[in-house]
């Protein structure tokens, strides 16, 4: 097999210039799903990638409407029944690319500069998934591919996956695989290649706050009314006490603390305080006492705003006092929370200190529970196996402190694990401006995903006949 | 006199049509000061207003250039020598139409619904300023006009009138009057005519407060980064005690209380907290202890939240930590307060209480101190006289909330007193949606202007030979 694995990596470094224009074309279209404005080009992405599929050679692909983004299907089983097959997950929907006038470079007009690619998904996950694709075209090219795969690409995972799970419910026979394989989760560094074993869950709210009937004239009501953008600030700064405990009633009642193994494994990651700092650009970092910064960032619940829209917010001053003040805040959960309960404890410390004179709404944008996946799975093993033949080096196993709703449906819905890793970068500024590919990761990725292609049937069989 | 007045007021009777006319003309201009994209309609109002000076006979008026939005001046002298001069001010600028959806009708086509006329500035103060103008047409029209008149407008007094102070300071000379004439304050209500003597100062500040060097996934670094957001509501949510109070540092130190002589006359006033309550549309007043509303809305300092911005605040969900947060606060200030000393008090308080892991900024977006004027002027007499005639009532006297910036400027500056008054309603929505006029005040104040004119300048005469 190391043979064929050869020739399949020549094949993609020969051919590496006809993957990346297939990639710069995925990463033009703007497939925004947080804002339905850009449904026109959600539904462009989702075809592209039915007719990328077919064109390499999973001529069983398919587009399905939901009542939202569509989902894109596809299945190439010609490897036999003794074979495994693989659920190759993706999501083809990307963030928005606000505060837009921060982009060096158009959004959606990729750009290399410094051995980087510039666009929004050009690393969560456009990029992820057209590393998987390009491997499988790879391989489809050189070789007969010694695995089954099946697809799954969602147009709404940036705004929570809320329809994928009834599709999953509904088609269970139809997407039966060993597992999946989901890319979405990134690397601690360049040095360290990382396998996931843990998400955080989500539960995302947006608050509004309602005062006055209609905004107000500072100087001829400011001092008897209760400003609702007050209201909010009061609110908000309650969320959490000064060394950084969330203080919804009994938030931490179904929290499983981490114990002293996973702690000592956590401790041996390189994710000092230093690497955060440098990472984020700040100059001290805060949050729980009594947790390392590695452990409040995947392993302990947090609680943080968003975005605060409230009153003139233009050029100069104006004296209004604004009628209404919103905010958005998640969440991040982790087992046994989830985010039913955490619903109704937002709404149990509304109920104790909101004032009296302002009303309010709690409105659910998005809730996933946490998830943690076996680190022993013969699949898991087989990924970090092909790291380490790229790499030179074992990979960590680390909790993420993001949330894959996808990952927890594929396990409870389809009885399925993950593989859970990943091609990105912490400096890649996923969500942010100017997101980024290291164009070294793009090769590294589509590399490994061909060692994985090609070892993970023999994994199977070891684990079966050990 | 009191038959020239009649003849004067039937001719604004049978001209009302033609008047109205030119006011909905006027509010046509989108003459918005707060945003410099309206820059071109701040020009074109101005024009407007020299032009119409010109159409009414007052053939010596000019617009002038400053570093911002251009003064329109004007002075018709007539009378001679032994009358009284009167500055008239106004300002044609006017606020952001913002939230624009909730306007019924377009801000800048006026539009009569049930006996009111809505539009942006059509209270606020082009209305005020146009009965001014009207009344002077009317007289001009029909009689000699008892009085010489000057003319001051400005188009900047919505962003805190920045330019018009260096105007007045080189120009002493050519706008020396007896008095000026400022109806840019409100009534209390439709059954209550009122003379304004004091006026609240103001100190405007964006603060904004920066965390990380660019906004992050709040999965990757939640729980570990100050989060701007989160600092900004906690030092907003600190400036206010519980009972109402300001908490920057020797806030109170230099504010005059009100004395129990004032205090027993601002019971008098028919400002109930239900007036307030219907006014506002809340439910329940707040603000400072031991004071009543309309103490605390008049006399007493405030402190208010006008707008904050940061983060997503789009559809949908989007798990960003903002690396930066703004917001737009202003202080009320009463004698003897100054907006310098406010300036050093929030300063002080910032390094106090922001959190040493963000950085922040405070801009001065506008200042203006507090200014109290003689209650038994013989101009303000007049005008209340002339109020009476009208209304069949004396007028009320009261201090205003809010601040116009222009009166203690003409009394420093110039050292002249203002007659301070208008036909504006609370219920005028100024600065809000929907901001409208009243026709029958539009009407009265015509009326209660030309008996002004007729009548002030035997004030003077009275009050030189008592």
């Amino acid at each position: 097999m190391t043979q064929i694995i050869d020739k399949v990596i020549a094949y993609a470094k020969q051919n590496d210039a006809t993957f990346f224009k297939d990639f710069i074309e995925l990463l033009k279209i703007a497939s925004i799903s947080t804002d339905s404005i850009h449904h026109a080009e959600i539904i462009s992405a989702a075809n592209w990638l039915k007719q990328y599929l077919e064109k390499i050679g999973v001529t069983e692909s398919r587009v399905i409407e939901t009542t939202q983004n569509p989902l894109v299907i596809g299945e190439w089983l010609r490897a036999g029944p003794d074979k495994p097959t693989i659920l190759v997950y993706g999501h083809y929907d990307v963030q928005p690319p606000d505060p837009i006038d921060q982009w060096i470079s158009d959004p959606f007009v990729p750009t290399v500069r410094d051995n980087h690619l510039f666009s929004r998904g050009a690393s969560d996950m456009k990029g992820q998934l057209m590393i998987a694709l390009s491997a499988i075209q790879a391989f489809a090219a050189t070789s007969e591919l010694p695995v089954n795969l099946k697809f799954i690409f969602e147009g709404e995972e940036e705004i929570g996956s809320p329809t994928i799970e009834n599709y999953l419910m509904e088609n269970k026979d139809l997407l039966k695989a060993d597992f999946a394989l989901n890319l979405d989760a990134g690397m601690i560094s360049m040095d360290y290649p990382t396998i996931v074993y843990g998400l955080r869950g989500l539960a995302y709210f947006e608050i509004k706050i309602k005062g006055p009937s209609h905004d107000l004239h500072s100087g001829l009501f400011g001092g008897i009314v209760y400003n609702p953008a007050q209201a909010l600030c009061e609110i908000l700064s309650k969320m959490k006490s000064s060394n950084g405990k969330i203080m919804l009633p009994n938030f931490y009642n179904s929290v499983i603390d981490i114990d002293d193994e996973e702690r000592e494994e956590l401790k041996r990651l390189p994710l000092s305080e230093e690497y955060y700092l440098g990472q984020s650009g700040t100059t001290m970092l805060t949050g729980e006492t009594g947790y390392s910064a590695v452990e409040r960032v995947g392993a302990r619940p947090t609680l943080e705003i968003h975005g605060i829209l409230t009153g003139y917010t233009g050029e100069g001053p104006k004296t209004v006092i604004p009628a209404e003040a919103m905010a958005k805040i998640s969440m991040r959960l982790v087992p046994n929370q989830t985010p039913e309960e955490v619903h109704g404890q937002l709404l149990e410390f509304m109920q104790k200190n909101a004032p009296g004179s302002v009303t309010w709404e709690i409105k659910k944008l998005a809730s996933d529970p946490a998830c943690v996946i076996e680190r022993d799975f013969w699949a898991t093993t087989c990924f970090a196996s092909a790291l380490e033949k790229v790499w030179n080096k074992a990979p960590v196993y680390k909790r993420e402190g993001g949330s894959i709703p996808i990952v927890s449906h594929m396990r409870t819905i389809l009885g399925m694990p993950s593989v859970l890793s990943g091609f990105g970068l912490p400096d890649d500024r996923i969500h942010s401006p100017n997101e980024n590919m290291n164009l070294e990761m793009w090769h590294r990725g589509i590399e490994t995903v061909i060692w994985f292609l090609g070892t993970v049937a023999d994994y199977r069989v070891k684990r079966l006949n050990p």
